[in-house]
């Protein structure tokens, strides 16, 4: 068994009921999730021993947050209890052509207050595998910023390899503040995550001709990028998720993985999405698990693909798919058909 | 700002959840609506100054009904309340091949039993820019035939410019007495709008190869008619969207404007329904803002094309986007991103 | 007026609304169903006198099961009452890549119990025209294995027409007890009734190329088997879905009707599904009240077609699709427009 | 068993979920009922044989108000189709001490445009045991009235035993109105039933101090109108339930049954109202049930006392209530304490 | 009509359906409110002319609480957009032994930012008659409080009748800073509103022997506070809820009124509660209306008993209650009989 | 921290929302527990260190099943996991006179078909410090009697303290086999714990003139059968729940703790019923938390009366209060005002 550790916010999704618009809504669905989250419990899940660290109130809302991680076998050992506010966001699902909308109100949530010496790194990292975290949690404060590079550091120092899924958020940083962050914590990655235009903003490197908003795909740019990125920061993994953005319900997704040697893209999958949220998360748990679990680059490549797209026809920002299920799909069995 | 004033009927929605059939449904979800109220909260929240004529009963509903256009900013003060019942119906969502019914239940509503000279149209006219109604509203009843001529009328003695959607309802009345009260209609008529079928109905003009239950449209067709109609009425404007019905879950939708000298043909949306209801009265919405605004011919097309089209992404009558969103879209973001 | 009499398990589903999985769902929606209680309720709604033969538990969930017949005007005059359970199926709505999966608690059920002679299969099918059941019956116990024949027999001594929707289930019989029971029960059959898979497994014939993990039919391969089929069976009419199962959403849908002289392949409807459950036993239905009623095979064949795609569109079991809702559709009309 | 005929009319009731009012309600809960077909549902569910005599629109609603008698096992042979509408009321449950609101909308339903001759009354009695209806029937329309007094004289014509509950509707006539009509057809009349209320609206008896909007029961005061209006009408029977109106909530409920020579007052049940609708016409079907059973009359006043208190904690026009469940708690089980 | 202007925050309440705790609710219903926007939402629907000052955030849920109150009548003219957040609370719903609790998270909202010197006083208070807010106000921020206390010495500049409901909120300031700064202010207030709690607290009067753990209240120990409160403040007017708290489900419900010369003790209300949220504020709402009305003191104290009374029987913020239904029960209709 | 350890069976329970009977359900709602599960959750909630011991099905129902036991904190090492099926029971809510009803479908579990040697109670007790089951436990099938004798028998090896909740169900076995088994087993408890008629009907102690059908309880009759008992069978402790059943919706409950000198008769709760389930469990859990936690017998039986009654608030099995509200309870605040 593989112990891994990811770091990062949890926070409160509420999200209108089916496609209502906020001012519709008299209910809100309720989530708990947060993407480091999500990549811990996807491994739990899988059967890895994975601890989450984090910090939360010390109200109901940071015992409920705990027990939705314990009912996914994750260990809270190192989470922080400590007065203040859980962050929120607000999302309304978009359908065809009207997009998603995320109102964000995370400000001065407990996490964001939270500045390096808070957590125990020494216990925590010693004996373990792996850490994961990704842009957000640099993002969230100034102090986080310098937890993350803390918790980098230290990770390699007890040698965890170390991931990091860029995961760009607007509203949470200006582009140029991002660059200057992310491009100085590289040094401690092992293993680079992004999505299909997190690698332009955050780092700086341009896919050739591919248009988000029109959901085109240049893979040869992808390519090229990769190959400078390893070797301006010596990554011994670059991996992307590639989504094809056709409408609000559907898109192409596919992933492209490269090790130094080799690239592998994996089969793209048309999705009728249910929940968009946590396929980039369930692409880095994948990616980690295969990685963890000795499957060679292109099957780990199939297998991330394949439990990140499934998660998106999941609600919630957890990735309830089973292994079983990811091997039923990568295995070529995308009919649909009922399991009797 | 520019003082539009609409007139029609305002009626209780009542729908089963989902995809159930009425006899499946132990709820009806409820939605106040009706076509002109549509045109007239659209154009309040888009920043115009909207009027909304009517008659409502003198009980609950009729309240509710006024509450309803208060918070789209609708102003109300030309409402009747007379004792009586408000009209109902009942609306069953199609899905994939199975199209949606309504069962009318409006017979004997208050509006219905109006008579001209009930609205003192000198006072509401005075000093307003707009008038628009459809063809719902003279097919209510003979009395309210009369009323919406008195209005055309008299809006035209005021100076405003007055548009009619067409909108033909084959349970309200036949073919033949549709054709012939709207054709006594036109002379008073600036802009004319329609949608696949009415013009052919209601005024006898055929559009060529169009076919309905195919979802086959013919433009060329349009075209031909849309510069007969003008020759023959002097409309200012004529408007038309095409609708191409592939299934009760997806359509193309599009539209084309006439101006008595170039057409436009919008982009053609593809559109997973959410809600069709209100499509056509949001173009009526969305040209005549655009109109209003002063936006050339193509882009007043464009921005109600797009208007439109993202209103059936929206559960319930009333077309809760805004303008940003039509501006985002009409700009070529269709990939339904997540707007973090 | 034709005498119809089905026989089969009636079962209560319980399936997490909406896309959620088992664990996420904090209620069940609730269905009566099991295939042969569709295929009477079916034919009770298009008019025919329908009887329903089963065995339920003399307990509250026994008398809403009956209920729920009355509901759709079948009669249930023979069906047993014991003490015992009713059988239950969880059912998890799959979505996009994500297949369905269905948990079958239905292991000694009250029908499951039931032994020859429990049923007097003289009283009940004395004057009736028409037997029908399917391969899940004799699939539920050894006991209704033998009434299942004893049935088929009886119903061939009355004069009564037979017909077997094969309707393998994995989890109910291995494959090779399955064609071993079923084989024995074919020479009391006239109208045999398959889907894609079906044939092969219960009775050994392979119908060519087809492979449903990719949704592809081979239609020559369906034909040669009919041929071969009729041959050794002697069958009147043998009849068989044909499902390309594109993802849990979406599938291609037709029939393929052959009645020892020509074949019938109907339109292949675009179906995006809303419940796929109970299109198998609505098309033995459609083609049942096609026979009786006199159409000819290619009409008989275009109407099942139809009725059972259209029952893909509503929730829950039973098939509640009108005779004008199908007529509708095989004239032409699938651009799902609102019937106004 | 014994034939029982029953004849009102059927509505839908639309009543917001819980505890909304009007102006809340994003959805309606939908019941069909009405008095009359309560009465015949409950004796259906108890064993006897129902006939529902009403006239239905030859639309989805009507289907579905029919199929909901098949469902309680009531007969509908002898129900009219025609064009037109179906009757509405929206009901809003009140709670503590705010009331419940109804709003009608049953003006120019189906049935209220019925006239005598309509209905092939020898067809219906010839054979049958006891006619019912209530005073809601002939206050629907002039016609109703008539085919209300031509229902009455043919059942005394076919020797059927006839009850009439007088049930006042404020909103449907005014009291000088329905105390003339009433007054009239007491002479066909066996078995009357009424609240607290009705007597002194419908036949100007009034019963003592009693006082509705305080709840105050005069027990004595209705014992001398009884022995009054049984000289007066004839009576067999006279019966009253006496609500005890506390709030909106919570209700003391008895009734009160004299059979010319003996009273018999119920115990007093202290109900947490669920549902307060049906009470009054569950006392009808119990007493009917009582009397035709041959059960003693302080029995048959428990009895009818019991079924309908347990109504009362049943959401929906319909008695669901079983004759077990009556029984349990006529012989004194009013722990509500769980039956495992 | 006279015109009202109320000052306060809005917030969204999010709450756990019916009786579920925090962590078993996958969904929370929302409701926007906050206790001055009661006051003023309630006078608009009794038809006063009423105007809310607050701060909300530019974003859609600031846009959506302005269209909540415009649905009510209320003017929004005054009413500030800043970038920011909109205050929240968490509240779940308590059941009979177990009491309601409320999160809060309002922190850092947009009005608890505002200053002196953002509102226009002048333009807003000039013509106007009657101005109010809570402790509620004072309390968000030091900044809030010197707003309120601008707001008062400009209202009584202007004329207008100043009233403050004590309010106190233990989770926004300790009872120190809370007496202090109410005892501030008190010189610009003439009409006081409290609850059985507030005066103790805030402004360190003590009502005898009431102990609202048990419920008990003790009237003459408010008639003695009343009256030294009086003397030391010169207000016109002092009035107090006194809430006899039974358990979460039940409550006792009157007021006391005092005007310098005469006490008023209203009736006690036996309420089962459907949401005691606002009940204060609409006791406010009510006696204002009495004064402006100009009622006598009794009939004052009784209307805004009643109003208040029957808010708690009506789910979320607003009070939803017509001046009929308080008329009909002050006038002693309590039964909550059904109005047919 | 105490290592306590409960051995029982875990069902799921299917349940009509609100008071809705079966027959109009058309969803239930979904809850996981069962009697020794609710103890376990309650005591690892409130922080002792708590395992389950059961018997699950190897599908995702005994997945999920464990994750609930996870969020709640239980340590699930030693359930096994076997092919089969889970317990179900379907709970249908009783309101004010018409009480709960059950039909339990548990026949043949996977826990049911244990028998001895299953569970390795060497392991399992080793360390620990009580153990508890009920007595529906032994009621389960002849192996599960085995088996919990096996349990009763090690775990006093193993110097646990022991204790049984005799928890009497008529569906699972007759009186006489329940007295004869229980009797047997009684030598191996420490603490015996029941209702008001447990002892009667499983061990044949006669309580005076308690009658639960009118909600009547003798204290004086329990107190003499507390004395015989503990002579009999040299219990340590011996405790009852008292609960006076005056309806489905409202119940008095207080319980009765007797530890060989002293008896202890708590406060008495009026209870407002949300969910009456786990009320006995929560007792039990109550009484072990107090007695481990070393408080006075006085304080325990406060304590367990007060989780107990306060658990009848909530929804569900799981009882989801928290050591504060049970203190702030019992310290006698009952006024249910909104803890701010």
């Amino acid at each position: 068994m593989t112990d891994i550790v990811a770091m990062g916010e949890m926070m409160i999704r509420l999200m209108p009921p089916g496609n209502l618009r906020f001012e519709q809504a008299s209910n809100f669905d309720v989530f708990y999730g947060g993407d480091e989250s999500i990549v811990a419990t996807s491994l739990a899940r899988l059967g890895m021993n994975a601890y989450y660290v984090s910090a939360l109130p010390d109200n109901v809302f940071g015992d409920i947050a705990i027990r939705k991680l314990w009912e996914q076998g994750v260990k809270t050992d190192y989470i922080l209890r400590e007065p203040g506010r859980i962050g929120l966001n607000f999302y309304e699902n978009g359908a065809s052509v009207r997009p998603s909308q995320v109102i964000y109100d995370r400000v001065d949530s407990v996490i964001s207050k939270t500045t390096p010496g808070k957590f125990n790194f020494d216990t925590i990292f010693k004996g373990r595998d792996w850490f994961h975290t990704s842009g957000i949690t640099p993002a969230l404060s100034d102090g986080m910023y310098e937890v993350t590079k803390e918790a980098l550091k230290k990770a390699k120092e007890y040698g965890l390899t170390t991931s990091v899924d860029l995961n760009y958020r607007r509203k949470l940083w200006p582009p140029e503040k991002a660059k200057k962050c992310m491009t100085s914590l590289m040094e401690h990655v092992d293993v680079l995550i992004g999505n299909e235009e997190d690698a332009e903003i955050m780092l700086g490197y341009s896919p050739g001709k591919t248009d988000v908003t029109t959901g085109m795909i240049d893979e040869e740019g992808y390519r090229d990028i990769f190959i400078k990125m390893t070797k301006d920061f010596r990554f011994k993994i670059i991996a992307s998720t590639l989504r094809e953005s056709r409408s609000a319900s559907d898109n192409g997704w596919s992933v492209l993985v490269y090790d130094g040697e080799n690239f592998h893209r994996s089969k793209t999958y048309d999705i009728h999405l249910v929940d968009r949220g946590g396929g980039g998360a369930s692409f880095s748990a994948g990616l980690i698990y295969g990685l963890c679990k000795g499957m060679e680059i292109g099957e780990t490549a199939e297998y991330a693909a394949g439990f990140s797209a499934l998660k998106q026809t999941v609600v919630g920002d957890f990735n309830l798919i089973t292994d079983q299920e990811v091997r039923n799909m990568i295995m070529g069995d995308v009919s649909g058909r009922v399991k009797r």
